[in-house]
């Protein structure tokens, strides 16, 4: 069992609480000449899937919808599930679970607050490094893609 | 945003912290005859697939595999995800996110603490109402099953 510790506003005590690893969403969003990649602003930094943390009655498929909005500005559709990715070393920070959707994307990607930049990636052009276990993804990704299964 | 409320022990303070939806493994294990249900002791009751929380730290499939242990006394191999399931009311307990894998089991069930029963159910005897939303995703299981994509 692992806890996280939140201090009392009254009296400063240290209250233990049950923690769970933390549920996130990813997503490869394809859209006319590759997928979009954005320039994280925060660390750790470099280009890395859009993505972000699911809400409390928030559905997987909602949140990736929400996330896809928010960071990149792109209305997606016809999700479908690459896989999850549940390593808890995947982000030094904290232990996430993320879900990752493949989906279909239209318009011109826009960078929302927490990017410093944003850009369409042909499939053979897509940087080595990217942020977190985003490599792996990727790699998965093009696999299956390649093999039809996506 | 969402947040859970814990006591503070010293001055009795409800602690505010921010809540995630919480992850978990349901396991679908295919055995010789069929696929492996427990039938649950507590609250909702009923026939359901093994499964419960992922510890933080814990991988999804390393989650599978204890919980099979521990609900079933199955060892379980050659794992397969079928789906994530994350409908915020498909637990009324709280907001759970289920990874669903199917796998390969050997050995003879035995229920753990939580069940009041266990069984083998052939692919078409498989009962109509099971809790949760473990009816969908063994349908769900089948689906995928007959069209050979597990």
């Amino acid at each position: 069992m692992s806890f996280a510790t939140h201090d009392c506003p009254e009296c400063g005590t240290a209250v233990k609480a049950y923690r769970n690893p933390v549920p996130t969403v990813d997503i490869i969003i394809e859209v006319a000449g590759g997928i979009v990649l954005i320039r994280r602003k925060n660390e750790p930094r470099g280009w890395a899937l859009p993505g972000g943390f699911v809400d409390y009655g928030e559905r997987l498929e909602d949140a990736a919808s929400r996330e896809a909005m928010e960071e990149t500005s792109i209305r997606i559709d016809n999700l479908r599930l690459l896989g999850c990715y549940s390593d808890p070393g995947r982000d030094k920070r904290l232990h996430t679970i993320s879900t990752v959707f493949a989906a279909t994307g239209e318009g011109t990607p826009k960078e929302g607050d927490d990017a410093e930049g944003i850009a369409v990636f042909a499939l053979d052009k897509i940087p080595d490094k990217l942020c977190f276990d985003h490599a792996d993804i990727v790699r998965d990704y093009l696999t299956k893609k390649r093999s039809g299964l996506l």
